[in-house]
């Protein structure tokens, strides 16, 4: 049996691996693809001590690191965790896994708009994290597409690089705090442009432009959309693992969830609200000497 | 004015500066010494990305990456931090700075056992963390020092690495939870020795045997001190920022203090019991958002 299998193979599951490995946890890491939204990260400069290195590069140096500790990163898809007795199984498309603690380190996805162009330039022009990506639009024009609190933050965030930058919503009033919607409208060189959706994301090796369904065209170096998160919680919650308000797994400072033996960190959590690669892998070593503890005591 | 003054130049400092950076934060960094106790770390295999680095090596990594942003790394010693309206002034050895928030990051140092041989063989066989240097003890003797839950917690952890493992204490009864204790004396490995104490610690180029006050002579490779800590809270409790029983300044998720424009983050903060490098660079970051939020706002 093992004593933790950790689903999930980015930033917060390879640190808990690290961690487990260093704690001399028996530890098994599954995941369908090792790296998580970190490889698709093209330049990463948060990461302190490897300036403008690319996502998958650095994922590259997780993954490299937790194999010298010899940890089994399986590649595979889990299907379903249920409890048995006071340990768990984990059926993966392969096989069955007995174990004594499960930490969910799968991670989120950011909503898509789902129009023409989107996919086409993710990473050339689209983003989804303007903590991760807004410097690089020193003096540039961007949009920001949303009406959360996310997207005001985001358009004061991008207003102190970008030159000049659209904040798109489909609604006539920010849904973000009022705080943060009276800053919005304050900035120089933000325009707010209401009841308008995008329709298309057009460019040639990069974005150049965005279409509205006003007949409107933008042109522009990049936009962010700011639509909201999905958290991979579907397993989490048919284990019956509770969720916060916004459906990601609620942990507290040790990254206990609600359930004995089960564990979460990085996106799919709840335990902050900057969701970076030093966030995740933090909370995946936490994570690891709060199992470690645990697997001490029962 | 700055928006932020960081007191201190370690790991949750330093990713602080990065972040507060990246938020296009006016910054200034404040320490008598860059790198903190990151650079007494002989061998750091716990930052993940980065096998076997030294502490110093990884600081001077991380100081190199804040340059690039041409964030003022000031080497100077605070000498005091008072309230003025609704802003700061943070006094120092060489000046004075007005700043509308304070971020202290200034970190804690071990408590010492104040012996011959202590401080001579610091890094050469004695240790203050065994989470981070305790797998540098495969197969070897050790002793832990101490009654504590950390010193149980410490024992148990280099029991799963070490030949043998002393726990030395001076008292009679282990201070430990009693579920430690108890897994700390069914140890095959370990053996308890109570009212003792350490009163030299010898060897020639790393340590090599301890002392005890019960005449008794232990050869062994290393030593782990665990008999507590003392956070640098002097400042920050001269301006009434709140602590915890343990000392630690009290924070909630995001490194709020009690008071309002003053933040915490890295070991100097009570947000997590594992004090390492990862856990610090993330609290710092996530500081700089939360500044950076609250300067927004007010």
């Amino acid at each position: 049996m093992e004593d933790v299998i950790i689903i999930g193979g980015g930033a917060a599951g390879l640190a808990a691996a690290l961690y487990c490995a260093r704690f001399t946890l028996r530890t098994t890491v599954i995941a369908k693809e090792y790296g998580g939204t970190g490889n698709i990260a093209h330049l990463v400069d948060n990461w302190i001590g490897e300036p403008g290195i690319t996502g998958s590069d650095l994922m590259q140096k997780f993954i490299a690191h937790v194999k010298q500790y010899k940890v089994p990163l399986v590649e595979d898809e889990v299907l379903s965790v249920s409890k048995k007795g006071k340990s768990f199984v984990v059926k993966t498309k392969k096989k069955s896994y007995a174990t004594k603690t499960v930490l969910f380190t799968n991670g989120m996805t950011h909503r898509k708009l789902s129009v023409s162009g989107e996919q086409e330039f993710s990473g050339k022009g689209v983003h989804y994290c303007y903590v991760c990506d807004g410097s690089l639009y020193g003096k540039k024009t961007v949009a920001v597409i949303g009406g959360s609190d996310a997207a005001a933050l985001g358009t004061i965030f991008l207003s102190g690089y970008a030159k000049k930058v659209y904040l798109i919503y489909r609604g006539d009033k920010l849904r973000a705090e009022p705080i943060s919607a009276k800053k919005v409208y304050s900035l120089k060189n933000v325009e707010v442009i209401h009841n308008a959706n995008v329709v298309e994301v057009y460019g040639d090796k990069f974005v150049r432009g965005i279409k509205l369904d006003t007949k409107k065209n933008i042109v522009l170096d990049g936009i962010f959309i700011e639509i909201g998160h999905i958290p991979l919680v579907d397993l989490a919650k048919k284990l019956k693992v509770r969720v916060d308000d916004h459906g990601f797994i609620a942990v507290d400072k040790d990254q206990n969830t609600n359930m004995k033996g089960v564990f979460a960190a990085g996106d799919i959590s709840n335990a902050t609200s900057l969701k970076q690669f030093i966030t995740s892998a933090s909370e995946g070593s936490i994570a690891a000497q709060t199992i470690y503890h645990y697997l001490q005591k029962h």
